[in-house]
């Protein structure tokens, strides 16, 4: 069965998920990507290739500054962009989701950016956008609930790609929130599909899901231990709310067990590379010396990311 | 005596109200606009009609929808588009309106689009306006108060035209909160100047505005009499706050009575068209199926929307 | 020492106060902004100097106004503009500053305009970026704090010399809470560095800065006396907040006091101009019929300010 997000013919028609694409189509938007990251360094940063297109930023969960990466990658592309939070807006007048949606693609929309609190909120929207419209609009997921955040785990693999090349010789540890966090199983879901055979995730007990073996990775609660020999870090944010809740101790206890300090990351290899989606909890998740040490390629992260998020969205749009 | 919003020439200065216009304006106005519904449709949907004009979505009164069409039709239209939401700016700080005008008016605004709350408040601007800067800055009402929101009616009567054709030969009703509508208000006003012989106003008697008949419709307080043999049906919106008040019985009591069913809707004649201009309360004023079946052309009034904001902005711009 | 604002060939890097800017630089300001008042009063308002180019509108302290100036200056310069409203982002959920600025830097951003409530904030960031990025980035300071609004100080430098022409041969004074006032300050600073030989600062000496002498002006707690024979008239704006603590009496006694009325204004020259950086309290500090006189010059402030920002923008973007 064809995962919605394709077309018939295999092409990308929504970007929904990291699961249900092939290891080529993954390599194809990386390598779309790269031609990306020079526009950014010129002086006119910006290509013709939507012109003319209407892409909406369809906001229901606030996030000033994923908007942003969309948003600046959209006008990057020349495309008119129009911004929407929709928190105080029709849905707060009682109009179902749907509703809403058929309103604004009735405006002759070319695209959605969809952030939702709800997993599937995407899925949903793109299904019906196909059977309304059938492939005249593209649906981007920028975030759904626990569940997923396609172009955050393409611009870590952009990243992981950039500087350590080929994935299917590299042990790679992703540490912290896994359970609630869509970034991990986006990036884990990622690594499995480009082949990496060492992959490890490490948490708490309380904050690793269960039958984490079945996506590719070995679940390891000691960071000393999962750490070694590692190629590359993935630490997770922190969601504050977390510590409220009967999940976790004290912040400090945590940075205690699961934060990367410079004496932890001295068990990786000398020259493996150290990702945090943002925004970090300095002394929380990291190490404060070690967000700015040599290793870290946290700001390379949002870098690619736009030119990843140009990739996606030309790929979508020149349809 | 000249109405505000033309021109010593008879062409619009500002678009006010339906109130004013003639039938020949109208109709200029719709011939205007299907020329921009197939800018909407091509690959590229932009013309350069308003390129280097600054356009203001002046919003007293939050409505993330509305907004959005006018930013869509101006960006369409290669202007420059500035989002002010004035609740929290500069009126909070003890400003007056017209200096908040003024000031923005210094900035060389070329268009206002107005949203306020209080009826009459776009009109005591365009007459400002006149004063201080001459003909040089239109204004569009997006909505104020009870009083109009002529953009809204002009697609009404886009999408009537486009289905129905000669105006001269139709019966249409318009079902709900007559009262508090400046949608119907502007509806029943454009269809008495387009020559509709057989208007009907159908809703309880508390929310039907006196003098009803002096604007050419006839009151009916029975919906299933009031639908029999009508082309057209223009739902109204229920605002949820009318039920608080003494106005209203139960939702489910008005849905009862004045909520389109397909039962109801089978009195009217069978090619009837039915309009609503959201955001729908579907189970409120409108059976779901309803909203969905194929004589509904909801969304055909949002399509056209832009199709008729892009006319009234390219002619009041084009001055 | 070199101000940081510099480059080593003595070129704007930054705007961040008018200390440190020449006379020569200022006029140089000025005379650039000239040929941008022009632009806006064209058909078409846009220049192509800062296509491609992404500007951020960095605003940690919510004004609508001032946003839009630079908005409407950044797309008459054909540059891409971006507004993040950070109080409700990345700040909120524990994120510093510094990080913010790296992470928006790292999407290749070209400028940031910050206005924030903490004296010094935009020094911080600037010194930051260069130490980061060279100088690849600048910064405009919008307003910090009670410390600099440059933009604002220049636009009334254009202002006086549109209308008074040489600085050398002017009384000036500088009326109300000028110990709060980020643009009296700014104000102060450039009007002692073109030479205005009589410099007057006018309040209740709760709101005089100590050492105003220090800057090249002479405090006057008597408004009668201040405004004898002056050429321009610079009113403060009254923060209602001020109110509430201790500096001052009621608004109608500030009023009498401190308010402009025509009686006052008639101790001035005859062909004085005045002068507000908006948003005005009529009949707080400025008599109604004041504002509305043909002395009043307010609003040709704001028609200016959006060339003085084009200007600033155009000469860092330049770079």
């Amino acid at each position: 069965m064809r995962h919605p997000q394709l077309r018939p013919d295999g092409e990308l028609q929504h970007l929904l998920s990291i699961d249900g694409l092939s290891r080529e189509m993954i390599h194809r938007i990386l390598d779309t990507a790269s031609s990306f990251v020079g526009v950014s360094e010129r002086d006119v940063k910006k290509v013709p290739l939507l012109r003319g297109k209407s892409v909406f930023n369809l906001f229901f969960e606030n996030s000033t500054r994923t908007r942003t990466t969309f948003e600046i990658a959209a006008k990057r592309l020349s495309a008119d962009v129009v911004n929407l939070n929709i928190n105080t807006s029709s849905t707060s007048k009682g109009e179902s989701l749907l509703d809403t949606i058929d309103n604004l693609a009735a405006m002759d929309a070319d695209m959605f950016i969809v952030r939702h609190s709800q997993s599937g909120a995407p899925y949903m929207i793109a299904q019906h956008l196909n059977e309304m419209r059938g492939d005249a609009v593209s649906v981007i997921n920028a975030g759904d609930g626990r569940h997923s955040h396609p172009t955050q785990g393409l611009l870590d693999m952009y990243t992981i790609r950039h500087f350590k090349g080929d994935f299917t010789r590299l042990r790679v540890a992703v540490v912290g929130d896994v359970l609630h966090s869509r970034v991990a199983r986006s990036d884990i879901q990622a690594l499995s599909i480009l082949g990496v055979p060492d992959l490890r995730v490490i948490g708490p007990l309380t904050l690793v899901p269960e039958g984490i073996e079945s996506m590719g990775a070995r679940a390891c609660t000691d960071m000393r231990e999962g750490l070694r020999d590692v190629d590359v870090i993935i630490m997770l944010r922190l969601q504050n709310e977390r510590m409220r809740g009967a999940l976790l101790p004290s912040a400090q206890e945590y940075f205690k067990q699961y934060g990367l300090t410079r004496e932890k990351l001295a068990l990786a290899r000398p020259d493996a590379i150290v990702m945090h989606p943002g925004p970090m909890n300095r002394g929380v998740e990291i190490e404060s010396a070690v967000a700015d040490c040599p290793q870290a390629v946290i700001l390379d992260q949002v870098r690619f990311g736009i030119a990843v998020r140009m990739a996606v969205m030309s790929m979508l749009g020149a349809h």
